[in-house]
């Protein structure tokens, strides 16, 4: 089966919004053994969309079309393609009543404009939107099939895996098996000279490396005549990379680091606390993204200035002003003492710098020092990194909750 | 002039790959008044590549293909694109030393498949690599152009700044002026109520709403003989917009809500502090993205538990047990607690139920108080927000900096 996945909107078009509906879904759906074959963004107008359309239907088996589902004049896809198609589109009374539910919820008056999120064309299978308030839907055109999906990705990607995918799933009858290994502190090409010999498509499974930030993804797509088949092959795979890549694989399918790292404090039975600098709270805010940390994680200081650094995570003056507050030094005495003052009993810490300015001749951007105070030992890791402000932030963080991950596994 | 943008290579297709030279030449080509009209992708075939360069022939002006110039077997580009257009290929002795000089200053031995990146049709316009070994090229046909870019970004930017871009100025002779307006606290169908007299595409420009999270732009392109003349009309358009959203508008282009409150910062020279319980840090850390807030933010408390409400920011424990730690009343002590603790002129602070557990029946997921104490006055505000985990944090933290702004405006 192939597949088509257009992307409706100026914004697109236009260069404002990146198109990264049209590579999720293109990953997603090959689970199911549909072929992406083509991707394209047009603008939001009824004849643009009309005429991608046609050209869609004319080489591709199903079609998936992101955006203009939205309440305002210029949302036209489902008009544009009902009115090709020969639909009519009609108020459903349930969905009418789930989006006014919605405005009520968010204490909001409801706009005469969002009414027509509610209209659909009779008989088509329509998709839940479980973060907004336009739903998908389904089409079918003799053996074509039409998936509509709204245009932000957050309300885009739920839709698709929650419901559209178990609708193919159902119709193809396919038996797959999926399995994403996550890996850290790799690169791609190391990655793949270490498992040349297992990626690529196979008769019963295809095998191939995905880059997300800082963070390498093996994907494993196992087929079967029935589940089973397909789970077996898929964990017989796995073994296989997890032999070759063991020490980089930090989890797999939804794991972050951050819930692989609470799951190994539940088990040690830790408690954690943070002191941080340059990632101004950002080590603390990733850990609370956890639903459960609070047992684990009670409290953290963002210890921007000098003077916060020695006054609630007790790094002397004299550390500071021989080696300066990015050094390892510093680093230490902050994981060790917010350790000590929390009670906690693992102490975190990070100090760095995050650029554009603030470098030195010897402390250039990307410069960091993490720190990982435990019960038995500190530990005090320098990290060159690169990137913008945010990006070397952000792999700040990535890196003091692997080095954690490590020492907790 | 409108355009469309191609790029060629299964690893877009198959969606390991994110197509960001799409938005990235949409930007740049529209400074100089060509129209991107649409983007595809396809596979690395002749024969995918020849049917997708037909269709574009058909409806633009100017095709620009990114991708399919490097030495292996399925680069095809230039090959299909110069067997569709009858064009012969033929080494081109400069950029064959230059190739062989490329590998020499690498310390390599040059493949004999990299011969063929020098052939190119003759009379063409060679577009130089200053970033690896595929030069790029412009052929005409007619009144049409067909730009050929290498896939890599980082080859391929430079390239279209500094070689393409300045053959089509030249050839070109319009002008445009873009102003994004950035909104919050208004739906977008709200928004699009109240400037329905604006949105449209005119004559000399075109006014179109875009949706980022909990965030709504405007962006409007004027077009003119000369760059005056289009800055003229698209200040005159952005005057009307803010004449109708005034009370909405947080900023213009690259703003965004903590920059803004930035800036303001400065000019009250205000210092801020932070005490954070669901946000768990990420209104510290939203406020660290802005480089130069260290004079303005010096430190922040996440206090998680009851206790490190209490203990760092001086929560009562009266209020916490009767009105427990999501309540107007922790918000405001928090907010309070932390600004004279720290004798910063602001204190922030966000207790809430951020989900997917903790709810009660008074008390459901989404339900935040926030606090802003300021020298005259402490304001808790209450939100009822939607959405995951992290979506209720992230929108606690835009709604915190909202308000904040506000005031300090």
């Amino acid at each position: 089966m192939k597949a088509e996945i257009i992307a409706v909107g100026n914004e697109i078009v236009t260069g404002n919004t990146v198109n990264s509906n049209a590579s999720y879904i293109a990953r997603q759906i090959q689970m199911l053994g549909i072929m992406p074959k083509y991707h394209t963004a047009t603008c939001d107008t009824m004849q643009d969309i009309q005429e991608v359309l046609c050209k869609s239907l004319a080489r591709a088996d199903v079609v998936f079309v992101t955006g203009g589902l939205g309440p305002t004049a210029d949302d036209l896809t489902k008009e544009a393609i009902c009115d090709y198609l020969g639909l009519e589109l009609v108020i459903n009374e349930e969905i009418s009543q789930n989006i006014q539910a919605y405005f009520k919820k968010i204490g909001r008056y409801m706009p005469e404009s969002n009414k027509k999120q509610a209209a659909f064309p009779l008989g088509c299978y329509i998709l839940k939107n479980e973060n907004g308030t336009a739903p998908g839907c389904i089409l079918t055109k003799q053996n074509q099939y039409i998936v509509l999906l709204p245009g932000p990705p957050k309300e885009m990607k739920p839709m698709l895996d929650h419901y559209a995918l178990p609708y193919f799933k159902q119709k193809l009858n396919c038996c797959y098996h999926t399995i994403d290994i996550k890996l850290f502190g790799i690169g791609e090409s190391e990655m793949a000279e270490k498992i040349a010999h297992l990626l690529g498509d196979f008769e019963y499974a295809s095998v191939a490396p995905y880059i997300g930030d800082y963070e390498v993804i093996v994907r494993i797509t196992a087929f079967g005549d029935n589940e089973k088949k397909a789970v077996e092959v898929a964990q017989k795979i796995k073994n296989s990379v997890c032999g070759c890549l063991g020490e980089y694989v930090i989890g797999y399918n939804q794991d972050t680091l951050e819930n692989v790292v609470l799951e190994l404090m539940k088990k040690h039975d830790y408690t954690i606390a943070t002191a941080e600098s340059c990632t101004g709270g950002m080590i603390a805010s990733t850990l609370v993204n956890c639903s459960g940390i609070s047992t684990y994680f009670k409290e953290g200081f963002i210890t921007y200035s000098n003077e916060a650094k020695i006054k609630y995570v007790g790094v002397s003056e004299e550390t500071l002003s021989a080696y300066g507050a990015v050094s390892k030094q510093t680093a230490r005495e902050m994981a060790e003492g917010v350790r000590q003052r929390t009670q906690a009993d693992i102490g975190l810490s990070a100090t760095g710098i995050a650029g554009p300015s603030g470098a030195a001749q010897e402390k250039p951007v990307g410069l960091v020092y993490i720190g990982l105070a435990t019960p038995d030992k500190t530990y005090v890791y320098e990290l060159n990194l690169k990137g913008t402000r945010q990006q070397i932030r952000e792999r700040t963080v990535k890196n003091v909750l692997f080095q954690l991950y490590r020492n907790l596994k």
